[in-house]
């Protein structure tokens, strides 16, 4: 199977003219500018997708998309993509290329070419380890973990909650926003993705930065999944917005001119102001005027 | 377990000035040249190592190494690796050290940093995917696979077969080959690493490459272990040496001229020639004066 799998795989790709040598060779070999970007993120079947229910193709772009953002939340653009592809012995020739298909679609969808990779067949779960290389043109232009200053307005792209239900396969990337705030050179001074909730990923963000957050549990946007969750469980819309996972939106920082210059600069940006960076480590909320610790569930998947 | 394994790995690693952004963000952000070399491959529990039998630092060694060994096929050179390391429910976090540290000593000896990866706790085996980025300077110093021409001498580094008493756990990347071919300035035509076995890769690069390949068969190098092996099978040290997988050695061919530089370049350099390209498709030993196919056997890890 492997042979007849590597035939229709090297049959889908498309020539790129920033990968000179791509699948096929020992390595691939892409060009590159002074800054690479580098991100590796495995999923695997029972922890991050289930097989028996999901679309193969939805698998494929998941594999992808969680490293796109990473990417986004460093401010940076994808260059190339490797898969490896480990099946399980019970996987059909059409899985794995249903697999693929999802892959190669996002993968068009973001200029990210897959140039490698490996096929393992293994007695274990379906997993899929994809890396994504990208660039960003200067490193004052990077956003990291840890630049956030007290005072920083946070900004959350989408919404949050309930993306077991369906959206955690199905989310894009935030590629567009940051090429946004490219064109529009405005300044970053901190970001992550929130895969492990919005009050977890906050937490590691204001402690990496030595600052702390409070943010305004009225102005989290909850999405419609989480609401939908709310019924069927014993924990309240907003508690599946700030603690469920996977959520892949980005969490931004930007000092207040920025932060003014940003909401200008498109007011149709599905981006939220939820809070404020203040010196105080840790994630609170105001109550009665008192700063109220958020409760951080630690999520697993 | 994870938060633990985690602390203790960013407590191990070392800063780098090419790692402006190492393990602990997003992604990592990493200097680069204008060409970068990447190459991704897994390993699994129970098809490229038995957890059961092998130490887990020859593991991480291993995971790392496979990955070097194809930079080092396209002559380029290692820059930084990062590692998905999906370890199953029973793994310990002694063992995930051990598979760590192992891949780290090696790491470090090729001065390629441990930059980025993900930990992910699975139901199934034990599974480390490696991506190596590298660098090379210019693509008509790429050795691809397809580059070979009639004329050419085949070279190949060390001794073949019987892999799977040792060596697969513990060789080392052919990169000080690389270096010292690069200082010499000797042009390689094509190259590619022996991971499925010598016959087998050997007729991998001559297709690629559009020709065919006649060698002799008295000059292959055996192992010792190929030796061993074949007192208790039913094959010879030289069908081991031609056909079992895992060798990791570099098959290179460079025309008549830079193959004379080579070997004057430094005596004891662990290459032999073991023959040449030719115009007719295949592979070929030379039995009175007529060439007979060299039985190819497809390498199941």
């Amino acid at each position: 199977m492997e042979a007849e799998f590597l035939r229709w795989l090297y049959g889908n790709l498309k020539a790129s003219a920033n990968v000179p040598i791509g699948i096929g060779d020992d390595a691939a070999v892409v060009r590159s500018g002074h800054l690479s970007v580098l991100a590796a993120d495995a999923i695997v079947d029972g922890v991050h997708f289930q097989s028996e229910v999901h679309r193969f193709d939805q698998i494929g772009h998941k594999a992808l998309a969680v490293n796109l953002s990473d990417v986004a939340a460093m401010g940076a653009t994808p260059t190339a993509c490797l898969l490896s592809l480990i099946a399980g012995t019970d996987q059909t020739l059409d899985q794995c290329k249903n697999i693929v298909d999802g892959l190669l679609r996002t993968a068009s969808k973001y200029r990210c070419p897959l140039v490698g990779g490996d096929f393992v067949k293994s007695p274990g779960p379906l997993t899929l380890a994809v890396t994504v290389y990208g660039e960003i043109d200067d490193l004052k232009n990077v956003w990291t973990i840890s630049g956030a200053r007290v005072g920083d307005i946070i900004f959350a792209t989408g919404s949050f909650g309930g993306s077991i239900l369906r959206k955690h396969l199905e989310f894009e990337p935030r590629l567009d926003l940051v090429n946004h705030i490219r064109q529009q050179q405005i300044q970053v001074s901190a970001a992550t993705d929130v895969s492990d909730g919005l009050a977890g990923d906050l937490l590691r963000l204001t402690n990496a930065s030595s600052v702390g957050a409070v943010i305004d549990l009225e102005s989290i946007p909850i999405s419609d999944d989480a609401i939908t969750l709310s019924k069927s469980s014993d924990k309240s819309s907003l508690q599946h917005a700030l603690n469920d996972g996977e959520d892949f939106e980005l969490l931004l920082t930007l000092d207040q001119t920025q932060a003014e210059k940003l909401i200008r600069s498109n007011p149709n940006l599905t981006i939220t102001r939820i809070g404020q960076m203040i010196e105080k480590p840790g994630v609170w909320y105001l109550d009665n005027d008192c700063l109220n610790p958020v409760a951080v569930e630690s999520y697993e998947h």
